[in-house]
């Protein structure tokens, strides 16, 4: 698949994310992995020089979405034991399963999870799993950006702790970087009520030592909470904090339940917050502070969390219940705004996950971005096209997808990947695994 | 269109929504509007027989989803004024523009509309507007059901409600039955803060005469029940019930801020409520209380509202988010779970607007059914397909639907409506609405 060198879009409608032009009508060019211009359609000879030339007419221009908290090889387990609470579904459906998991379940459950994101429009994508390595190749072969971690449970022998240290660190300094830049990596002890005191302690350490930020769940259930308060006399912002998680810059997924002072204490310090309201909705487990995480400046991104807790990885749901539900639990009708929402969705994301001039189009930006078929009823009248995004499109709106300036989605069909081989096999997989 | 006398439909996988069956690999048939049989796959002999044979394999059937509340030609206005409170909404942006809609508008925004709802599985509306005489125009043309209401606001002086009262009648008397009985309608007094007292009950009397059901909008936000309470002394239900409207079968929109001894009141007449959660949500209307009101014996089915305040007219995110918001709310991770949310979205919604027969899949049942193609990522693995269509599944999965036998869809195109020629006239009704 070579890159084109010089790509030409006329006659689009593009969403720049931009705060003076949120909204263009015209062209953008991409030269290799940037956006090199955008704005009114280019002069006849800027259209001699493109390699290619698409036509825009009829189609929305937008980032990729940034997605910054899953499993993906949770799909898997999509259907499997819903309707259930988050300690009874995790300890008597998932884990059990996930036990039992091979690498080579993991790469294609991966691989089918990335065709549905890619598919959808997410471009990057937070994944905090086992077998990293299959899903590094999956990423890399993919053409997609991974944000990646092995995810460590830390309730085993002390020889079991270290050796899955050891590998997650050797992952994470392996992959860091890797497939033209578009895998990076993270230290992940799983939750505060999964990982020792002593064990998120050399997590941290082992952070430092590599330069590379935490991801971790926290303070996603009351029960969690209220457990942690047992054990450690601490609620787990308070907790972590001790261990030293905030010295370094962090990724928290969920933060459901958060006082005003955790939420002071987080803005203080380096500290990014995934909000995951599908999964939260679906698990019961609360409705994350998010007007007020915003206030007090914490940035807040979005994340699906895995297929098994959503059940699909669309992102478009989650802008929009990241811009519905607050509003009618705070009962005020402009909390998160549907720009707020995109931005979310978005920008935030990539700067949430240290991706920089990723999540706008603009001259110089990365050329991360998706095309959306808008001459469809659902996007008519042409009124607000932030407005139809958030609060009309869904993933399947989504015709053209590219991440680092190579296309990787054209017409709804995978460029990169063979959707049906994929198919196939997590089938087998997954008859294999229920056997 | 003719009619094809025998359909059969073989290998696919059925969703019956009968609560012994559930779901079924294997065939159907459909003899005129009817459903004549369903199990497994036919004999050669039937085959032969057959006008039509349609291939199931990768497809899931199930019956028509049921819209409950909306204002279809409201899709004139997605997106003009999102992010606002209710009262400032309707006062300052959505009155003002409706009050320049001529029947031309409306007949074109609800052919929007209905095209938008056909492609997505909707088989079956509830229609509260003006003009409805084109939205029954519309509705016969296109072939799906209505139940339809000339909604009424009564904020006027007494001969323009006589008038408006008139025609409403004049307008459910002349269209009940209707196109091969697909259209049917209600009387509706639009809500109790936009109608005086005397007005509603000449409203009940109106039902009475036509032996027609009432159709409202009641308790949809703390503001309306507040200022019920402070012009008439009671709240909204008493203040209906007083006014004699649930002696009349009747269908109530929203029904957000209830009390316990309001929902007792409810359930001990045939009022059923049409929950609209996004609508409510996005004008931080408050969330019902669905699993007080199912607990009840209250019918809950589901409804869009209009699309400027949705924005889509996309019923599996209705249902969706009905399965979502209860567990979060209530605490409960078993709060409507999948199997009601589906009901709520098909059966019950057929049942709470008298549609008899109408909502499962069954020898002897309506044929009004759609197909979804879940040869797709996000339908994987095949573990619970109740599961998939409530917490994965959107509108365009839908491939295929047929309304009393009759198919409307096929391949995600309408063979009813001429769809490119809809979009251009609602385009043009947009413009000359904001010059």
């Amino acid at each position: 698949m070579a890159l084109a060198k010089k790509i030409v879009i006329t006659d689009g409608v593009f969403l720049t994310l931009k705060e003076q032009c949120p909204v263009l009508e015209g062209s953008m060019i991409i030269e290799e992995d940037r956006i090199i211009y955008i704005g009114e359609n280019p002069s006849p000879q800027d259209l001699e020089q493109a390699d290619e030339i698409i036509s825009g007419i009829g189609k929305l221009f937008m980032p990729g979405l940034v997605n910054t908290h899953g499993h993906a090889a949770m799909s898997l387990l999509r259907g499997y034991g819903d309707d259930l609470a988050l300690q009874v579904w995790l300890e008597q459906k998932m884990w059990p399963m996930e036990a039992k998991f091979t690498s080579q379940d993991v790469y294609w459950a991966t691989l089918l999870s990335i065709i549905e994101m890619m598919k959808s429009g997410t471009t990057a994508f937070v994944d905090m799993y086992d077998h990293m390595d299959l899903v590094a190749k999956a990423v890399e072969e993919s053409g997609m950006r991974g944000c990646l971690t092995r995810g460590v449970i830390g309730l085993c022998p002390k020889e079991v702790q270290d050796q899955k240290l050891a590998e997650a660190a050797r992952f994470a300094r392996d992959w860091h970087g890797k497939a033209d830049g578009r895998i990076t990596t993270m230290m992940a002890p799983h939750a505060p009520y999964t990982c020792p005191p002593s064990y998120i302690e050399q997590f941290v350490q082992a952070a430092h030592d590599l330069d590379l930020p935490i991801h971790t769940h926290m303070s996603e259930t009351l029960r969690e909470v209220e457990a942690n308060v047992k054990e450690y006399g601490l609620r787990p912002v308070e907790h972590l904090y001790k261990l030293g998680v905030f010295t370094r810059p962090a990724l928290i997924a969920h933060g459901v339940h958060l006082t005003d002072e955790e939420i002071r204490l987080l803005s203080e310090h380096d500290v990014r917050v995934s909000h995951n309201p599908g999964s939260n909705l679906k698990l019961a487990s609360g409705v994350a502070r998010v007007p007020e995480l915003i206030q007090a400046g914490v940035k807040v991104s979005l994340g699906t969390d895995g297929p098994a807790s959503n059940n699909n990885l669309d992102m478009f749901e989650e802008m929009r219940l990241a811009a519905l539900i607050h509003k009618a639990v705070s009962g005020d009708p402009v909390a998160v705004p549907a720009t707020e929402a995109l931005r979310m969705g978005t920008i935030i994301g990539a700067e949430s996950i240290w991706l920089e001039n990723i999540g706008k189009l603009e001259q110089g930006a990365k050329a991360d971005f998706i095309a959306l078929d808008i001459d469809q009823p659902h996007f008519l009248p042409k009124t607000d096209y932030v407005s139809h995004v958030v609060y009309s499109a869904s993933a399947k709106d989504v015709t053209d997808v590219w991440v680092n300036g190579r296309q990787l989605v054209k017409s709804g069909k995978c460029l990169t990947l063979d959707e049906e081989k994929i198919k196939r096999e997590f089938e087998l997989c997954f008859e294999r695994l229920v056997q």
